[in-house]
């Protein structure tokens, strides 16, 4: 199909494409003419990825480029991509937000914490995790506001969140080629996560109102409960 | 104590404390000469507060004045300020990473099938909740990419976030000022996201070492793994 065609069938304006084949996001397609070529089926389900990555997941061109050769790469050994899409830090982290570096660290507790809490757990995780630097950023961050949760606090989540990876490891299961696990290692570890995030404020809002909620002040008035309380 | 002072106990530059003053994110201290403030504890505690949403959460200033604003206002109940903080969309999102609009949504099926999962869940939850968009933008990512992982493959991951969910609820009581309530709320649902996040990708890469890891090839060469195998 012809480079209009391909901009149809995925919805990405034609001047977006020339850039992602620029960029070396998408394989030229086949030449045809001097300045035309040919694209296929693979240049559809490619381009679709690649909008969801940046789409929906924020992830900046050259993140994305960095999964896409991954992916092509690696793809002979599983746990080598998967390691590969865990090192990748979300866009939020890669050009900081606001200003200024992080400013207070008043005791370090925070990398020794995520050590214990990692040791606790049993977790087998090589030093070059990004997420273990996170998770010591956010001990940090709590012990510095004088706040009470530290890495104990964080145990039942560890728990939960070991649980959340067990059902990401049978997602994986049952994928044929090498390059559909690798996609799919993608899928399940990158672009799962604001769902996951989003899953939890759902259950959140749910309990908060079971737990908080006075008598309907703070339910908004539209109606949408019905109330089976009378005091 | 002087700026000067405020801005050593609390590790931020003072044009920074400057423009969180002009901004509104932080009261003007009291003054005592024409050109100088005299502030307090009250202050420290703030500043840190802030360094905190804006540095770990990679909120925006805007988005940061926000939360403060919604804590100090709504603390006569907790539920109204959950309700606000969950409102809040985290920076990824705000200003959108890379390019253009989200590209093809081939079949809206991602808000019905968001409905369904928080229907099956027995959520209730406003329809204002920002967290059944983004959950219905995956589904709609995931079905757009041709994948099968649908509502229903969330559900386990529903139960482990409801889970959480119920874990937070824990990490709310035993407080004491309503102020104190609501800062705590902050931090247990928008400054510990990161590092549920940062616990699933963890425990991704022990279990993916056990399910994919081939005979070593998979770890790299720094010896941190005590080999019993003998292949």
């Amino acid at each position: 199909m012809k480079v209009s065609e391909l901009s149809r069938r995925t919805g990405v304006q034609v001047p977006l494409i020339k850039h992602y084949l620029r960029e070396g996001l998408l394989p030229p397609g086949r030449a045809t003419a001097s300045n035309q070529a040919e694209y296929g089926e693979d240049h559809v389900h490619r381009l679709r990825f690649i909008r969801t990555l940046i789409g929906t997941r924020g992830l900046s061109t050259g993140a994305t480029k960095g999964i896409l050769e991954a992916i092509t790469a690696e793809q002979e050994d599983l746990h080598q991509v998967f390691g590969i899409v865990l090192g990748v830090r979300p866009a939020a982290n890669e050009e900081d937000a606001d200003d200024e570096p992080p400013a207070e660290a008043p005791e370090r507790t925070g990398p020794g914490d995520a050590r214990r809490l990692i040791a606790e757990m049993g977790w087998e995780v090589s030093r070059g995790n990004p997420a273990a630097h996170t998770l010591a950023e956010v001990l940090t961050a709590l012990a510095g506001l004088g706040s009470d949760i530290d890495w104990h606090s964080l145990l039942p989540y560890a728990r939960l969140a070991d649980g959340m990876a067990d059902v990401d490891m049978q997602q994986m299961s049952g994928e044929r080629s090498l390059l559909a696990q690798a996609e799919r290692a993608v899928l399940v570890s990158v672009l799962l996560e604001p769902a996951l995030l989003a899953l939890r404020r759902l259950a959140q809002e749910d309990k908060s109102a079971r737990h908080f909620g006075s008598d309907g002040s703070g339910v908004s008035d539209d109606g949408a409960h019905l109330a089976d309380s009378a005091d």
